[in-house]
Parts: structure tokens; C-alpha cells; sequence
């Protein structure tokens, strides 16, 4: 299993939280490939009090001769003279996309099993692609992809997926449907198995208050949220709501659920960051491979100090790697365009 | 000050909680009207192992001839032998809904300074009541209000008001408005101050996922919501966001907000039931005197065996008091109708 790496913000602890994650133990006999420009990550290391000193392929040397073990793709395309620690530059935000990109064609080529990051500025990526809106929009343009993927959060032993989620709110019901629902499920449950859950128990939260309190209000908890969850039970799985979402998580924090499926995104994101999602991972999965990340972010206010904490980036690296068993490079040719680490996405 | 205490249903906790609350010292000097069947609240008292032995008026004698301390108003509605604990009935909806409306016209008459109930149950309520939909429902009915109240939910620092409440999710943002957020904001303010917290922080949940994300995913926030806190803040008041609604509350918890207003229902309560709010007060506002209950259910698990936590019900009528002295009385005319305890709700 081989994973790729892209170097995230390097005005935050990106650059960092890779150097640490390639020198932790756990990482000792595993396949990575950095993305990124090699002098950010001497930089993380050198933060971090970190001895790291990875050898370097070009990029045309992939994927013929690849060595196995830790390898560096040096992009050059962040000089840390023009970087201000603590601070989104447009800089940074161009060198992320790059990273990202490069990480998944490799990933969708089948030169890697699982593509991963640490963490992205927005605000950086805007600033070098005004029409940034989020991952999988940028996933999508990269990878040419037809359908989006879908983002799971995970913390803990609980995990949340969603069936919406960057969408206005008043555009959440009418995105519905019990056959949108039932792939959520489903997937759900595939992605689940994949990273070593087997039998996954779902908890499917209700889109109205008080599930729709029998109709007084709203109708679709029963008119549609009901008949998909019918229909996962008929195929075997182990599914039930819809419960109101005000107690959904609460349930699944006591041990009743293993993951929580919401309609819309501030419903699970409410709870998930009250939990404590910062520790968590997000997952993006429907692309043939998983993309993994730490739910945290750039932490701008302690970059270049050291004291990143390396547990959600680990726990990314571990699922990811998780995943990648269920699929490994299944869904690549092995071949690779010659500027597939430098073409910029259009 | 007079608390106006209606038993809640007797399939419950609420007749324990009630005399649990009745002999607690912090309620020694206190002045308390309770509505309901006396049998019950002997039986509550039983169930807690309390000595408890209040002097009982009639429905008749009041408002003239109503003595001070703590007095039982007995409805003789409630026969203890048709009861089975732990189970909704119909009876106990009917005495619930009775008890309830008698203290909400003595608090109307102005001849208790605030109203409170131990939990109800819904389908009780509803056994007895099939057009029950909620509790403001159903003080709109009973005091012919022609405007709802709103429901404010506390939990030890952190308050929060919500500008929709029990409507289905796609009608939420069309319910908005800058002026109902608003009025919201200030009603707020105003209970907040009653309750002894003056100039209180006052953060405001966005409706969009990212609050909207610079118009990417709706445009309410930037809309609706923005200028209804900037109409605040030029009256003067603390007041910040619109915030992502899943970080409001984390930085709430932190001690950065006293209160949140919340666009719709399970924004708020999926965050304050994760923060443990069955340890919480709900308090309905704006007819001129507090109404306070517990927020917790009637824990039909534990009827009867002595061991419901006193904690929420000695906040909440704290609350309902406190909050009393804002408006001592003003509400009403002193006058009671001759059925005022036994005419039911149309």
C-alpha cells in the first residue's frame, strides 16, 4: 500500500505535521510519496526537531522507477523566502493545489493506493483559484470525474457521513430523495467494511424537528427518509431512524451507533465539533481510492513552533491506508501524463 | 414573588419532582401555588420519602382569599388508582392539561408572578388532546394570545433562543427575516437582563453551511442575517456573526457568547442536548410573565422510585422566579374567571 502525500499550507503546520507523520514509528515500513517542494519540508522538520532527509525522484521517473520506501517529488514551487509563517498568500494556496493535484493522479493512476493531506487554507487557495469552492469540486476538475464523491467525519468510534452538505439549507429538502438516501447508506456500509468495521449499526437522523412529530412538522422524515431506511433493512443492513437529530448523537456517543447519517451538513457538523471533531479525520470516498485528511486546520497561530499534534494526522495515514487495502490501485492504468505533476487544473 | 406549579404527568416523575422541589430549602420562603390532584402530590411525596402536608384551597377562594406560603389548589382530577406508572395515559394528559391551564391563567390574573410545570408527556397530552401540538400552542390557546411566545433553553452559562421553532426544515428559510431576527435579538436581551445577566454576548447561528461561504452556498447570511446584527449593534447591543452554527456553540462552551440564537430548532437543540441539557431549564417568554419546566422528560424509567435528580427543577424555578421580578404582577387585572381552574382549553 503506497500512499501520496501532498505538502498542505505552508504558512500553517502543514509542512510540519508531514515531517512528523514520515519520521512516527507507526510510518516505519510503509510506502509514501511526498508531494510537494522539498525545502518546506526540511523546514517542518527542522520545526518539528526532526531528523528527515528523504530521497528525491523527478517526476517523470514515475511510475517506472519508483523506489519503494519514502520518496520525495520535489515541486519546488513554494521558496520559503517568500513565505510568511502564520499567514494565507496566494503562494501557499498555489503550491496546495498543485500538491493535491499531483497527489491524486498518482492515486487515480494507481501509483499510490490512497491520497492524502495536511491541512489546506481556504482562504490561500482562493487567493491562487478564485473559483475554489471546496475538495470535491477540485477533486471533480482534477480527476474529470462524472459524480462527486462524499465526505465522511470521523472521531472516535463514531463515524458521520452526509447525504447534502455544501448547499444552501433552503435547497436541503427538495435535494432529497429515499433513493439518495439509500446509496448513502449503502456506501456508508462499503466504506465502513472497507476500513475494518464489519456490519456497521447506522443511525439515520430525521430532516424535521422531532422527526416531523408525526406530520405536524414537515413530511418528509416519513415520505421519504422512512422508505429508504425500509429498504437498507431489506438488504440486510443494519439501519434505523429516522431519529430526531437532536438525539441521534447522543445515542451514537453511548456506544448505540457506529455511525450517524445526516441530511444536511451543519446537522452532523454541529455535533461532531462539539465532540471534539478536531481530533477527527475527514474521509473523502467514492473515487476509487480514499482521500484522507485531519479535520483540524491550518492552526496559523502556532505554526513554526513545533507543537502541532500529530494524532489526527495519524489517524488519517491510518485509515487511509485502511481503505486502500479494500481497493489497492484497482482503479488505475499505471500510467501517468507527462506533466501530471505540474499540469494545473482547469 | 408566586411560583404557579402545575403537577406534571402522574405516569411520571413530575408529582416526586414537585414535592421534592416543595420541601427543598432554597424554596422555604417561597411562596407557591400548586395545581393538581392532591392524592398525587401525597403520592410524590411518598415516592421521594418526604413529609410533606400543604394547606388546600379552593379554586373559589382565589384571588381573595389566598393565603401566604404554600398552598394546593387540589383538582381532584387524577385518581391514583387509575394510574400505571411508567405509562402515558389519557387521565393523566387530561390533569396535565388542566393543571397547566390553571396556572397559566393565574399567572395571566397576575395572582402568580410566574408560571411552571414538572414534565409532561406529549402523548398523554395527546390521548386526551389529539390537536396538542406543542406547549406555545396551547398558551396561545389558553390565554387567547395573538402572538407566540418563544422558547428560550438555558444550560448552567450558556443560553439559547431560536427565531423558528416547530415548523418543517424547507420552510425555515423563508421564515426569516431581518426583523424577526431582530426582535428575536432583543426579546433575548430583554430576559436575559430580567434574569440578572446584563449586556449579555450574544452570538448568531448562521442559516448556511460556512455561513453561506461568500454567497457559495446561499445568500441569507450575507442577506438577511448580517443586517439584522448590524441594526442590533447600532442599538447598542453585543452582538456577533453570523456565525457557522458548528462552531457558535464551541465557542460558546468557551465562555465567548452567554447566549446563541439559533435560525431553527435542531441548530440549537442537537448542540444543547450533546452538552447535557436534560440538566437544563427551558423557559417560554413574551406574555408578560415566565413560564419555566425542567427540560428533561418524564423519565417514566424511574417513576415512582424516589430517585428523579431535583437539579433542572430547582433551576427553572429559580429562573421562572428570578425572572419574575422583572414584571411583578403587571400582566394581570387580580380578577379570575369562576372556572378559572376547571374550564378546559378550547
Amino acid at each position: 500500500m503506497r500512499l501520496a502525500l501532498a505538502i498542505g499550507d505552508a504558512g500553517g503546520v502543514g509542512p510540519e505535521l508531514a515531517a512528523k507523520l514520515l519520521t512516527h514509528q507507526d510510518m516505519r515500513d510503509r510506502d509514501v510519496i511526498v508531494l510537494g517542494d522539498a525545502r518546506l519540508l526540511g523546514l517542518g522538520a527542522r520545526h518539528g526537531g526532526l531528523d528527515l532527509d528523504l530521497p528525491t525522484v523527478a517526476a517523470a521517473d514515475l511510475p517506472d522507477r519508483l523506489p519503494a520506501g519514502k520518496v520525495m517529488v520535489d515541486l519546488g514551487n513554494c521558496p520559503p523566502g517568500d513565505l510568511t509563517l502564520g499567514r494565507s498568500s496566494q503562494g501557499a494556496g498555489a503550491a496546495s493545489l498543485q500538491n493535491f493535484a499531483a497527489a491524486l493522479r498518482l492515486a487515480q493512476a494507481g501509483v499510490a493506493d490512497a491520497a492524502m493531506f495536511t491541512p489546506f487554507n481556504k482562504h490561500s487557495m482562493r487567493l491562487a483559484r478564485p473559483a475554489y469552492v471546496d475538495e470535491i469540486g477540485f477533486i471533480d476538475a482534477t480527476l474529470g470525474a462524472d459524480r462527486s464523491g462524499r465526505e465522511f467525519n470521523v472521531l472516535d468510534e463514531v463515524w458521520n457521513a452526509r447525504v447534502t452538505s455544501h448547499i444552501p439549507l433552503r435547497e436541503v429538502a427538495a435535494s432529497l430523495s429515499a433513493e439518495r438516501i439509500l446509496s448513502s447508506i449503502r456506501l456508508t456500509v462499503t466504506v465502513m467494511e472497507g476500513a475494518g468495521k464489519p456490519a456497521p449499526r447506522i443511525g439515520v437522523a430525521a430532516l424535521n424537528p422531532h422527526a416531523g412529530d408525526g406530520r405536524n412538522f414537515g413530511e418528509e422524515d416519513e415520505d421519504i427518509i422512512a422508505p429508504a431506511i425500509e429498504a437498507a433493512r431489506a438488504e440486510g443492513l443494519d439501519v434505523a431512524g429516522p431519529i430526531p437529530s437532536d438525539t441521534v448523537f447522543v445515542r451514537a456517543t453511548r456506544g448505540e451507533f457506529d455511525a450517524v447519517l445526516t441530511m444536511y451538513h451543519d446537522q452532523g457538523q454541529i455535533a461532531m465539533k462539539l465532540m471534539g471533531f478536531d481530533r477527527g479525520v475527514t474521509l473523502i470516498a467514492g473515487y476509487g481510492f480514499p482521500i484522507v485528511t485531519p479535520a483540524h486546520g491550518t492552526a496559523y497561530d502556532i505554526a513554526g513552533r513545533g507543537k502541532a499534534d500529530l494524532g489526527a494526522t495519524l489517524a488519517a495515514a491510518r485509515l487511509g491506508l485502511a481503505l486502500a487495502r479494500l481497493n489497492p490501485g484497482r482503479s488505475g492504468t499505471g500510467h501517468l501524463a507527462d506533466n501530471w505533476a505540474t499540469d494545473p487544473v482547469r
